[in-house]
This record gives structure tokens, sequence and C-alpha cells, in this order.
């Protein structure tokens, strides 16, 4: 089985799970619990806090283990609007995009629908890209929060978060990225992103479902999602999952050193937000060069070999391992079977939305229409795939797609 | 080390452990993607959710699994009332009493402060226990939620759910019940409790932190608290933390084993939410005298050797394997660190609260005053804790008073 959906989720890493282990077990403690089996949890939480603010370039302090993606996209949309309204007398006004996850767009919602905020939606281009003039164009005086994924799970566009905050900032608005696809591809440093809050998801990146965590800049206003005991610096009441936390810290740390430490602890304005098949970056390492090279072999394949297919999203701006195209006239749900048949696992977009009948929203907003919007297919991998399991991929989706297009 | 802090959290059941290894390990998809690794994910959400709803005595679409009791408690108090409110046009008003776990008090301080609803609190009796009367006097015709918890943590009084929720549906409100604390101990049947939500946390049960459900009745108005891609029927975006669904339900299916087949499918009417040494009742099983011999043994020594000693909450309608007392005059934390350099680890009450300096609220609320609530001591306990260990703790316990009082 060739598993080419790793934007869905990821198997877990075994060094996440031999980390957790301890606290599955004999260090079972409550870390809110002052007697030695409560400190010892504490302490391996603490560890798991300042991995994870290393991961991000930030301060322990300003980090928030949450149970997932979702929950801190919530946390941090809902969290931020409601606390530059009710702190810092914001005005009820948050600016996004069309071709956000659910998970920001259903927040933004909320907000509007139950607490009164007005929404406004910057265009995108046709790939997918956010431009600095248009986000300025959409802000106003008052503006509570912007909030723009950083790379987009269904077409892999990859925003320049660290411009757009910037010009949210000159109006006074607060930023919040969702980075769930982004953190597993791009080396993250939240200062020079520039961002006042940013959201991801352990299960992306090696770690188990249920784990998470957000970068909450210190002094930002935050009106919690989970009120209660007070944990977390009273941003995220629970008693902590501390296993899950040391999982994420693991998987976090294990990406890292994938990703090559030339990525890492970029200093501030040498943040690398865009992927890396641009040219005369010479500070792309041989682990970037090995992105763009299995990219640009899967796509040319798909490109040239398939009548009428088309690359979605951006063609340089976007995740590495990730190729998404639509092939109008071919319904997308039967070549995935096809390709299922022949050993390869993919999707047509994100999973959360996985076998509804409706057409992608990110698609429609980039302008396809619904009809091409059935017929989209995403491959999006890790490191564990070879270059032979990408060929042999290559090579079942010619053949899928001519077997759902039928005898001539 | 004996363990008397089961109420701060307990450690996992293997059979949890086993039974979640594989949704960590080869079972790894998203269960909302359509491929074969995401339908196996799913076959195993669904079943775990059968599980869970055998174990509360629902159905399994009216199961929501979450990270766990605080949010549990937040999706349920919070989102009946929002719900009530939006969807069903209940004024907004609440009711709830002063004992309430703070994932309770503080999801209704944000209604309060947020959302713009009154809360009524209902008085308690000494021993912590809510009369019908009492809540029926604090009911107004439009209130949008009740919300009592079902056994509290801090003092171990078990309330009549029953008739309770009886009390708020008379007037048109919704029931929900916090049961962190009761289920671990209690035989759950929520069409005989009738009430609209119960709320639970696994860690309390042998399943691991991070894991945890709410039961919500089919048709009860719900605003989601994770709003997103639409999991959980739309009432818990997110992607599902497979392994803690499987690892809820494993540790619940061997939980009401524990508890004795006698306990558990009581038919409506039945329903006993109260705890077991109360005279005269036929239906009572060998395990819950076992509780009992425990439980009256345990205070009888504390209470008969340690002079001063008072014990808290409802003398008889309380949580098995729940004693808590105040000591006038004898500091509660140095007590407990006599205790741990016997080897025995209990608390003073709630871990939420655990190392903060504030008396405790329940103790507040009960009439205690602050010199005496800075007394109170804890200990909890599971099956796995023997007789014997019990008894070393009574002399452990009685041995650390004195210390903590010091020579005369």
């Amino acid at each position: 089985m060739i598993l080419l959906d790793a934007a869905a989720t990821t198997p877990v890493r075994r060094a996440a799970l031999e980390a957790a282990w301890p606290y599955l077990t004999g260090t079972f403690g409550n870390p809110s619990s002052v007697h030695e089996p409560g400190l010892a949890a504490a302490r391996g939480l603490a560890a798991a806090r300042e991995g994870v603010a290393a991961f991000l370039g930030c301060r322990p302090a300003e980090v928030v283990f949450t149970s997932g993606g979702t929950e801190g996209a919530n946390l941090c949309v809902k969290g931020l609007a409601l606390g530059a309204v009710l702190e810092s007398g914001r005005g009820r006004h948050v600016v996004t995009t069309r071709i956000e996850h659910e998970a920001v767009l259903e927040s933004v919602a909320y907000l509007e629908r139950v607490h009164g905020f007005a929404v406004s939606y910057v265009e995108t281009d046709a790939t997918g890209v956010v431009s600095p003039d248009a986000l300025r164009a959409a802000l106003r005086s008052d503006t509570a929060l912007v909030t723009i994924g950083w790379a987009n799970n269904e077409v892999g566009t990859v925003q320049d978060v660290a411009v757009l905050a910037s010009v949210a900032h000159e109006s006074g608005a607060l930023f919040h990225t969702d980075a769930v696809q982004a953190v597993a591809a791009l080396a993250v440093d939240v200062r020079a992103l520039g961002v006042d809050a940013l959201s991801f998801s352990g299960h992306k990146l090696g770690a188990p479902k249920g784990s998470g965590a957000v970068f909450v800049r210190a002094g930002a206003p935050l009106e919690p999602l989970l009120h209660g005991g007070g944990q977390e610096r009273g941003r995220r009441s629970g008693t902590e999952n501390v296993a899950w936390a040391v999982a994420l810290a693991s998987a976090a740390a294990e990406l890292a050193r994938d990703l090559g430490s030339s990525q890492m602890h970029a200093s501030a304005g040498e943040s690398r937000p865009f992927a890396t098949t641009g040219p005369g970056d010479e500070r792309r390492s041989s682990q970037e060069h090995a992105f763009e090279h299995e990219f640009r072999d899967f796509v040319t394949t798909g490109l040239e070999s398939i009548p009428g297919a088309r690359l979605t999203g951006h063609p340089t701006r976007r995740l590495p391992r990730h190729a998404s195209f639509v092939i109008p006239g071919v319904n997308g749900e039967t070549v995935l079977l096809e390709l299922e048949r022949r050993g390869v696992i993919a999707s047509a977009g994100s999973a959360c939305a996985a076998g509804r009948t409706e057409p992608s929203h990110v698609l429609l907003a980039l302008g396809y229409t619904p009809d091409e919007a059935t017929t989209a297919l995403r491959f999006t991998w890790t490191a564990d795939v070879t270059a032979e399991q990408l060929e042999q991929a290559s090579v079942a989706l010619i053949e899928s797609v001519a077997a759902a297009r039928g005898p001539e």
C-alpha cells in the first residue's frame, strides 16, 4: 500500500509512542496534584512544553496544549476575536478568506451568528494566494482579528504569513494562522512569522490523534474556549493529556531533525514560509531539493501523461510533497477507487469533508466550476514514501484515470 | 505507595491500552477518509461508540466523544444553554449550585459575562444535598438549563438526579449533570436518570487522560463548542481521537463488570443514583456491601481516633470509596506531606485546585469557615486498594495528624 494521503493523517512515530508510554503506565499522576505522582507528571508536561516551544521558536509559557487542530483553530479564532473585543475594545470585525479549513470558517460563522461579528472575506487569486494589498483593503481601523491559513490543505498553496501578519498589525488587528498543514513541512519560527497565534495538530506530523498545541503570544488577549480549573495558565482548562503532550514534543523534535537543521531556528527576517521550488535560493538544503524533485517528477507525470489534467494551487508557492489536480470529465471518487484497487491511497481533498456530496468550497472559491471540483485529486506524502513508490503511484494514476474514463 | 487520590486520576487499565494499541499503530487512518485505512478507523470508532452507549444506557448516536470532563461540561453547559436560547427561544437563565466543579461554574460564569445570562444558585444543605423544593424555587418559567453534578468531587455527596431532572423538566428547562466522579462508582442509566445531557471523563475510570464522552439526548438543542468539519454529527468537530475512544469503551466495559452486573442495566425507575450505606435495600450486591464496609471502617477510624475530625458531605448519600474530613486546627497540606512520607497519597480536595492558596469553594458553600476549609482531607480509592492497605492508611492518618499537631 502506498500512502499518499498524509494531509489527512499520518502514522504515529514510534519515538512519539515510546516517549508517551511512561505517562500511560507508571507516571499516571494528575499534573495538578501536589504529591509526587502528580509532580512527576507535571515535570513530563513541562519538558513537553519546552520541546514544543523550541519547535515553534517561542517561550514555553506561550504554548497551550489542545486536543488537536480544530480545537486550536476554535480557541485562536474565537478566543482572540472575543478577547480583542472584551479586553481591548476592538470592533466586532474579522477578516479571513474563503479557502480556510472548516474549523476556521465555522468558527468565524459562529462569531457572526452568535456574537454579532461582521466578516470580510479577502479574495485570493486563482492559485489561492492572498495579496497584501487585498488584505489591506479588507481591514478596518477596528478589525479585531485576521485569520489566514499558512498552507492550504486542499491545494497546497503557501501564504507569505510574515507579510500578511505585518499588514494586519498596521491596522492594530491580531493575526492567527492555521498551520495544521504547514508545520509538517515548513520550518516554524513564530517570531519571524510575527503572528499573534498559530494553531496546529499533532496527527499530521506523526503524533497521535487528539494531540495538538497552539502558540499564543504573551500578552495577547484570549477568551478561553474551555473554562474550568485554570490549567494551561487559565487559557485551556481541563486535566492535561500529558502522554499526548509528550508524544507531540517527541514527534515535533523528530520532524525538525527530518526537515534538516538548516531549516530550523531561522532568525527573524530569515523566515522561509514558502516552499522551495522557486529558483535562485542559495539557502536551500539538500532535503529541500529532494522535496522539489519528488514533487516535480510526480506532477510532470500527471500533467504530461493525463490529457486535461491541471495542477490546482500555486505551481511553486506550495507545500512540498503535495500535488493536487483537477481532471475535467473524470469523476474523482471513481479515480480514487481505481487507485485503491492498485494499492495507492489518496484523496479528493479534505478528509473532514470526505464522503460528502458537495464540491470543495476551496476549489469553488478559486473559480473552479462545481463539475470541475468533483474531479479533484490530492496526493500528499511523508518522507517515508520512496521515489520508487511515487513512480509506481504515477503509473497507477495514469491507469486509474484511463479506467475511470472507460473505453473510448 | 497506597493511592488514595483516585478522584484526581486513576492508572490506565491495561485492557484499555491494549484495546487502543491497534489504533495507535497499524489502524491509524482518519475515520473521515473514505478509503480502507479510514474506514477501518471508522469501524473502531463506531464500535467504541456502541460500547460507551451500552455503558450509559443510550443510543450510539447520542454519544459524543470529547477530550475529557472539562470539555464535556463546557460543551453541555454552554451548548445546551445557548442551544435552548437560540433554537428553542428559552430565556437566558441558568440554575446551578455553588458546589459544582470549576468546569461547570466557570462555564456558567462565561454565559453570564459574555452572553448576558442570569444565574441562580440553589442552596444545598450542610451535607451538600440539593432538595427538589429548593430547585423548584429557583426555576423560572423560561429557565434554559439546570446543571447539577451527580456526585461532588470534594465531599462525595450524591444527588438524586432523577428527581432533580424531573423538577427541571416541569418548568421546561433542560438538565445536565456533571458525572465525572459518579460514573466511576455508580451504575449509569441515562434514561432512568432522565437527564438531557451527562458528561464524564475517561481518566477517572481507568481510561487515559484526554478521553471522555458526553451523552446528549437525541433532539436536545446543542450549540457546539468546537465548530468545523462536522464530525460527531456536527456536535463536536475535529478529527476523532479514535484510540482514546476505544480505550474509553474498554475501560467502561471493565468498570461495569467490576461494579457487578447487578448494578448495570437497571430498568427505568430502578435507577440507583445513591450510594449504598443506607439500610434496608434488598437489591444491594455483595460488591456494594464491600464498598460499605471499606468506607465505614475507614471513616470510623478517622472519626473515633482523631479528636475533632468531622466527616464532610453526607454520611450515607455519598460515593463509595470516598471519605472526606475536616480536622479543625490541623493544616491539611501538612497532614498530606506527613501521609506521603508514610507512603500514602491523598489530597485536600480537587486536584484542579491543588496548590492554590484559596480555601475550597465547596466547603465554603457548605458553611465551613475558611480556616476549617484549609484543614480538609480527601481519601478516594479504587477497587485495587485492599482492606489491608486501607488499614495501613488509617494508621498513617492518625500518626500524620499527630505529627502535624506537633508535641503538646
